[in-house]
Parts: C-alpha cells; sequence; structure tokens
C-alpha cells in the first residue's frame, strides 16, 4: 500500500477538513494535546470502574453494545466478569467473549451491567446462588446498577428490583411484573433510583447513552452519541412489539429459540 | 427461588399470552414444533455459514451488532475468524472476543464481514498482506462480502472496492474517496453488486438486518429487527455527523482516541 496513512488523516478526514477545523475553532489544530472540558476530567484523573457480568448463554449484544458506549467515557475501565476467567459462551453457541476476571476478584465497581439470555441461560443465571450474591454484594456499593434484555429477571432475582419500577425484553415483561413484586414498564429504559433496566439487546445502546450523560453531562453524552455513529435507520421499523402482531412476535420468538443451543 | 420459570412462560409472558396466541392463530400453541415458514427454509437444512473476522485493535460493537442480528437467520452459523485462533483484543485494550477459526482453516463462505476499529488497528489491518490476501480469496465465492466502520478501508486496501460506491465511517470519508477509486456515499449502508459497506459502528445493526432481508426475505428481516427489539431511541439525535458542529466532532474523536491504546 502506497497511501501515507496516519492517524491523524485516518480518522479526521483528511487534511482538508483539519484546516478548516483549526480555522473555525483557534487551537483545534492541537486538539489531541489539550485538556478534555472541565467536566469530563474526573478527580483523581480516573474514571468509571464498569464491570459487566457474563454468564453462559448471554445474548452477544446486550454487554458488547454498553461495553462500546460506554468505554469512551474519559477514564472509564470495563471489565467482563464471570464466576471463572476465562471464555463464556452465547446463546448461539458460537461467539466467545472473555471474562477477564473472576467474580471472586471483583469486591467494588462504580457500574454493574447484567445483560440478558436466552431461555436457558436467563434461568440458569437467576438460580445461581453464588451471582446472585456477588450481585447483590457488588449493588451495595455501585454508583449504578444496570442491566438488558432479561438480565433485569436477573437483578428482581436477587431482590434488587422488590417495589420498584423496571423494564425486560419484550416478551419477559408479564413474566416479570406476575413473579416478582415489580411494575414492568413497557419502555426503553427504566429508572428507579440509582437502578436503570433496559428493554431487549440492542436497548443496552440507548440506555448506555444514557448513563454516560448520567455519569459525565450531557456533552459527553451526545460526543459519545456521535463518537459510535448511533443514528439509526431500523429498515423495517418492526422493534417495537406493543406495534407488532402476533404472527410477528411468533416468528421473532422461534427465530430466536432454533438460534439457540 | 420459588418461581417456576419454565422455557416457554419465560419468553413468552405468561399463559395468558400464549393462549391468547393460540386462540387467535390456530396451530401457534404447538409453534414450537412446526415447520418454519417455507420461505425461511434452506434447501439441505443449513443456513448461511457467516464469517467475521477479527483483527487487533476492533472495536467490539462492529462485529458483534451483525453478529447477533445474522445468528438469528434460521440455520446460520457465525464464526469468528482472525489470524490465528484464540482471543483477540479490542481496541480499548480491555475486551477481547474468540476468534474460533484462523484464516488458514477457512476457505469459503456465505458472508463475509469485516469490522473497523481505531486507527492503529485499521491501519495495521489495512497493511496485513496475510489478511488482504484472504479477503479477496474468500470474496470470490462469498455471497455477500460486507464491512461495518473503518472495515471498508481494509476491503478499499484489498482491492474489493475499486470503482464502487462505498460508505465508512464518518470521519474517514473523505480518507476513503482521496486515497482509493471509491465513491464515498455518506449513507447508513452502501450495496454495490454483492458488496455492502455500513457506516461508524451502531450502523452494522442497520445494514445486518437489511442483510437478513436479502437472505431470507423480508418477513425474516421484520422478525429480526423484533426479535432483537430494535426499536431505537438515542437519548440525543447526535448521531449523524452531517448535522454536528465542529466542536462536538473534535470532542467524539477525542474521547475515542483517548479510550483506544
Amino acid at each position: 500500500m502506497t497511501n501515507r496513512a496516519t492517524r491523524r488523516t485516518l480518522l479526521r478526514g483528511g487534511v482538508a477538513t483539519a484546516a478548516l477545523t483549526a480555522a473555525a475553532f483557534p487551537g483545534t489544530a492541537h486538539a489531541h494535546t489539550e485538556a478534555l472540558p472541565i467536566e469530563t476530567r474526573r478527580p483523581g484523573g480516573t474514571g468509571p470502574k464498569i464491570g459487566i457480568l457474563l454468564f453462559d448463554g448471554f445474548s452477544v449484544l446486550d454487554p458488547t453494545g454498553p461495553a462500546d458506549v460506554l468505554s469512551r467515557l474519559p477514564g472509564a475501565t470495563v471489565t467482563m466478569i464471570a464466576e471463572q476467567r476465562g471464555p463464556v459462551r452465547t446463546d448461539t453457541g458460537d461467539v466467545r467473549l472473555v471474562a477477564e476476571q473472576s467474580i471472586a476478584e471483583v469486591d467494588r465497581l462504580d457500574v454493574l451491567l447484567v445483560p440478558g439470555a436466552g431461555n436457558r441461560g436467563t434461568i440458569a443465571a437467576m438460580r445461581n446462588q453464588a451471582l446472585l450474591d456477588w450481585i447483590r454484594r457488588i449493588h451495595r456499593h455501585t454508583r449504578w446498577t444496570t442491566s438488558v434484555c432479561t438480565g433485569s429477571l436477573v437483578l428482581a432475582s436477587a431482590g434488587l428490583l422488590t417495589g420498584r419500577r423496571a423494564t425486560t425484553y419484550w416478551a419477559s415483561g408479564e413474566y416479570l411484573s406476575t413473579h416478582f413484586d415489580v411494575t414492568y414498564v413497557p419502555e426503553r429504559y427504566v429508572r428507579s433510583g440509582k437502578i436503570i433496566t433496559a428493554a431487549g439487546v440492542s436497548a443496552g445502546i440507548d440506555m448506555s447513552l444514557y448513563l454516560a450523560s448520567l455519569i459525565a453531562g450531557d456533552t459527553v453524552g451526545k460526543a459519545i452519541e456521535l463518537a459510535v455513529e448511533y443514528d439509526p435507520r431500523p429498515p423495517f421499523g418492526t422493534g417495537d412489539a406493543t406495534k407488532a402482531d402476533p404472527a410477528l412476535k411468533e416468528l421473532a420468538l422461534r427465530l430466536l429459540a432454533e438460534s439457540q443451543i
């Protein structure tokens, strides 16, 4: 390759754009050496410690959407955590994400996120006392405790949602409200104190952008939304279960079930 | 836990919903044993073989959004592939996804997806002849060759985009058009023959839903969009770079750069 790809030009769109930016906003030509705006600099220079719990059968987008978004917070660390260190398999069985730390090694987090899973994985997590004990312990000191999709059923099993409003995967809302003392609210994400639960799968992205703004302010939230180019254009407009006909819901759940081991 | 969580009730919202569905649509009470609608059953019973290339420094949402979506296609397999088997580290350095197969082990794919990365990872991939050779070889027989974010720069480096229309991460569009014989089109995703390139990061989800419909029809595409509950509600509406002011773009790129090793 004969192109001279440099860090600046690859992601700044070329010399012309960089020059234009510098002319319009003095000082931005050296933007990469300037300090971040004051609201993004954290006392002590360290950012939020974010921990994402993985368990067998999780749905891959649940933890990774939030991981990508929240990792852009100044000074943030994102750690995948599971009962044991090592690869954890997703619901489809053909993808594995590495848990860098075990629950025994993690005593404190600023943010805890519990992803969802298919039936098998969710039920197993809901019954796993070691995980539930750890969640309760960590929750005592988090700034934010969050979930995506059926991860809220795991939070509920740990007793964290008692008497609260919360959401979950669209097909699990009735289960949440009938089996726990929880008010199911069919919104994209629901905040109850320091707990934020999100709807299914892709809702983790919306929720984590909201969470990013709670942690570091709206300006950073807006910038991260742009950084991950979150300008969604769903091809079909069928992502809202409250508007879906029963046949489509059946097919959706069937495709899911048949993709999961 | 005293709740009797069963596969059906957990994801079908309880007995009431299941009964209602059965009454309205005869036969759906046993939906899980029925054959899929004819347009979703593939000849031979096997679905698309989807391969996602991973390389050091990739952005985690680029491959995982598509992996979650495309894995719901009937009979699909999703395989993470890299130069060598084993964990591959993301741009932030704190997350690893496992490559289940090496490029030497994969001769043929129905769908190839190349994710993007930060500067360092993208440039390294663009110069990696082993990866480029493999991409060219696989591309000869794919039904679809796709990319997310700066992954299109890697496709361009392999020569696949010559004379074509394509997109990429918003901050790399000018680079794409000035360094390659490619027409940069700032859309969410762009199809050129059997090649589909997507814009940054989260655009991989939109693109893969579109791709799912090309592979298995609109009904399946709609159902998968519902299955992953893709009803996005970006908190800020700042994901479109064409509408962003220069200061926000600078901050976005700075947050990205500072999150990447």
